[in-house]
């Protein structure tokens, strides 16, 4: 029993201090934000929730009252306003240091295509979490771009292509948001040039955001060819998106093209369909993923979670993410409630006696670390 | 440790005297059960189960021999056969009594359209439990008492409309089963109507239950327009629905649709897509759900269950059933077993260090009564 | 505690030395593995793994290096190196007695028809296991050997009843793989001689492996009017499959076809589906199902999978099988880490009050041996 508690405590110290690599995540907001405002960035839903029930009223709420409180020099369990007074009284700047400080990552994957006037940038996350930060850049952003900066229908495809190469200089991951525009459930072949000028000419005349699939699939495929790896949103996310329509499982006729190339596929969240996606892990040599805002969002369950992300994936082709967005609380619960969970589910395994105490630890730094340090090129212990 | 033990004994007392609101309950049964009636209505399957199983050998059926067992004053884990006898000889009417008394419920939401003349009704109900009961009136009887008191295909939308109006004067929700007539996959806009008329007439002529889906979204739009929550039958059920098509998911566009009048949608059962209704609490604010038959149902392992409806719905979202029909011992167990269930997980959040003891009581609270109150205007401490 | 100690301890025992029917097994290696044949085979993926990662990193490798090992002698956690070398130096013959020893399987049912000649055949199972073997037919495999002896359209199907009838001679089970060759999705009702005949010619014409979905459905009315229990492939398999097409819920016309004829149909490994095929179980007379390959994929977290199996089937209707396929490791860790994560689940339910001990007894002893026993008419203790 002695030694039981001693392996479980050696697991948890280095899961502790593992300085993960949180290969998904955007910019923390620079501004103070009011109550309402805190609550609308800490619920996918759209719009100020009912005035009958509060956000932090959900796992991810008891998971800031629980966790952020004491880095912001609160005891754990105090009320929501008096977590929101501290906040207010520490300034953005403080809270946004404190929070990614407690985190512990020790490099970011920025993800800047997303309100992205609102959060700062991959250098004012280096600079606020003292870390290296490099880009993923979402794809339909810099369509949206291209299309902003006027183009004809004619040259959009060659306009996109040079911009996006422009782009990746500096960037370590592409993004598609095809989940959103459309669904995952597109045609997996590319489109033909022809295609391409004619659904280029029908958006640009039309106006509005990119939704149109053949231009998603063109996007998709124009990415492909940078052999860079390539994440995808599945899974929840806000209501914009039909959960049906992002079950990773549609991807499997893009993954089939795309194996002989071998560019990196990246699955992103999954929730609920993260068994789906350990299967697609699993079966495909080329595909990743992780459990992105999953984790922050099922709070106090998440160790469930997390353990079902661990059945049938190899090891080596799990990651972790935070995905946050907005209010730091995303970015350092992101890593503090799966580090918590690792350690409750890998010790479980060891004082189960399935695992050794090594196996767990080093599955734990595949997963938090090396894994994207290899997949990304991020130098480094991998 | 002594400490520890405190806060889960306070839980658990909690929880055990909370007075229950059962948002979705049918009558009990008026009858004295054979055996063979008995176990006809502890499974979903239909028909007599095969002569080499019974459905006592399911989580179900140990259930019933390990908590109405003592209810009846008998020792748990007793046969089938002994609780049989013992529950033939006490009578229905003491069965049913000792029951509904031990279950706890302050207060029943009774359906009534399901074979409602072989149980008993909301003010039988009322008297056995000694509680307030409501009804939920079920929109496709309500169709087919319409059609079988004649009328015409062009006066069908006028009487249903009258008869529904009727109804709901006492009424405190609506419920749809066209989960069971058609699918949840249906078209979301409402049918013109001429379309109703065209519908009412073939439908009309044929005769049979009202299976056309032009119909059942005709009534799903007549009850939206009365402002009562309106419940979905989701998830498992008997083998007369393709589980398949009753994925709440499917129901996304009428959720859109509906979100700008905001009329209270309630997603029932959901099992096995209980993570997925989670969803849909989360990302659209009048959308509810609860677990009904699926935590008696899987008995010992209920308490999985009830963690994953945990995971990412707001707490002021989720609610508590039974959907007892039948046997009193549904009701009994609907109840025993979500306390028994929400104990252990909540306790467990609690024992792990990630939720107060005051959160833990309070989300019970929520959940097994509070949101009902608001959400039906039932009175009493909300 | 002593009594719940003594409780477990005796659940443990039961169950360990319970002599386990295995209804759906292949036959071992007969051949010594060099480690890129071994790794090859401890996953569904094709092709050899990355250089950058090893199979050996999930938790069927885990498994492995945990409790194959002292199967050979060596201790628990060693590399795997060093468990390849143990293994190349007891040779093939020793490792597949130790480790077919080591199930403790009282019955295998042998599928012969998956690369048969790669695999030791029925005959040579009974020998190095030591117990009685039964077969297994799979309809694709015997419908390409009657294509490949030349027929005629119009002689197929006459040939393949004629070759299914002198196969089911000495087998208790037919089995399809559908899914692989079509997905589950497909049409219900028969296809009509002339439609027959057409496919036949069609296939024959273009020969390759059988995949007209007309002539799958003939292989399965045919199957269907043996009488024999017919296995269905379904959930997790090699990415030759598309998952989406192969959950268990697209059979519902099927099952309700067959209903009225009652032949059984037994669901096999169904991960990440099994809970609708345990809702299948339910809600349908005639349908079985097992776990199969998704026990020995999820290693040390299969106590979770088979948790979730125990949900809502009715106990007689779950069945335990290994899916080894070549390496003997399989078919051992598929019933050590059943027998593993049965004890732990149905020991959880003990403990936590929910049943009692016997209960967990009988149950066991029903999934692990004796609904198969009676199903497939073996004899022996049912």
């Amino acid at each position: 029993m002695a030694s039981e508690l001693t392996v479980l405590s050696g697991l948890h110290r280095t899961i502790e201090e593992l300085p993960l690599v949180d290969q998904h995540a955007h910019g923390v907001t620079g501004r103070d934000l009011s109550r309402a405002a805190f609550e609308e960035l800490i619920t996918e839903a759209h719009g100020p929730a009912p005035d009958w029930m509060t956000p932090f009223d959900s796992q991810l709420g008891h998971a800031i009252l629980r966790h952020c409180a004491p880095v912001l020099g609160l005891d754990a369990f105090i009320s929501p306003e008096e977590y929101l007074a501290r906040r207010a009284r520490l300034g953005v700047v403080a809270v946004n240091r404190l929070l990614l400080g407690a985190a512990g990552a020790g490099h970011y994957l920025i993800e800047t295509g997303y309100r992205a006037d609102e959060v700062v940038g991959p250098s004012g996350m280096a600079e606020l979490a003292a870390v290296p930060v490099d880009e993923v850049v979402r794809l339909e952003a810099v369509a949206e771009q291209v299309a902003a900066s006027g183009v004809s229908a004619a040259g959009f495809a060659g306009r996109f292509a040079e911009a996006l190469g422009e782009r990746i200089r500096t960037a370590r991951a592409l993004k598609s948001i095809v989940a959103y525009r459309h669904g995952l459930d597109l045609d997996p072949d590319p489109p033909s040039p022809a295609e391409v000028t004619e659904a280029a000419g029908r958006w640009l005349a039309a106006g509005g955001r990119l939704a149109d699939p053949v231009l998603l699939r063109h996007l998709i495929w124009t990415a492909l060819e940078t052999g860079l790896p390539l994440q995808f949103h599945t899974g929840i996310g806000d209501p914009d998106l039909d959960l049906r329509r992002a079950d990773p499982l549609l991807l499997r006729g893009l993954i089939e093209r795309t194996q002989p190339a071998g560019v990196p596929l990246v699955l992103l969240h999954c929730y609920p369909f993260h068994r789906h996606a350990g299967y697609l892990a699993h079966a495909y040599p080329h595909v990743f993923f992780d459990l992105g805002l999953a984790v922050h969002h099922t709070g106090a369950g998440s160790a469930a979670v997390v353990a079902e992300s661990l059945e049938i994936a190899p090891f080596a082709k799990i990651m972790f993410s935070s995905d946050g967005w907005g209010p730091a609380e995303l970015h350092f619960l992101g890593a503090e409630l799966w580090r918590r969970a690792m350690t409750r589910v890998l010790g479980g395994f060891v004082t189960d006696g399935e695992w050794s105490a090594g196996q767990a630890v080093r599955v734990a730094t595949m997963i938090g670390a090396t894994n994207a340090r290899r997949l990304y090129r991020l130098g480094g212990a991998a």
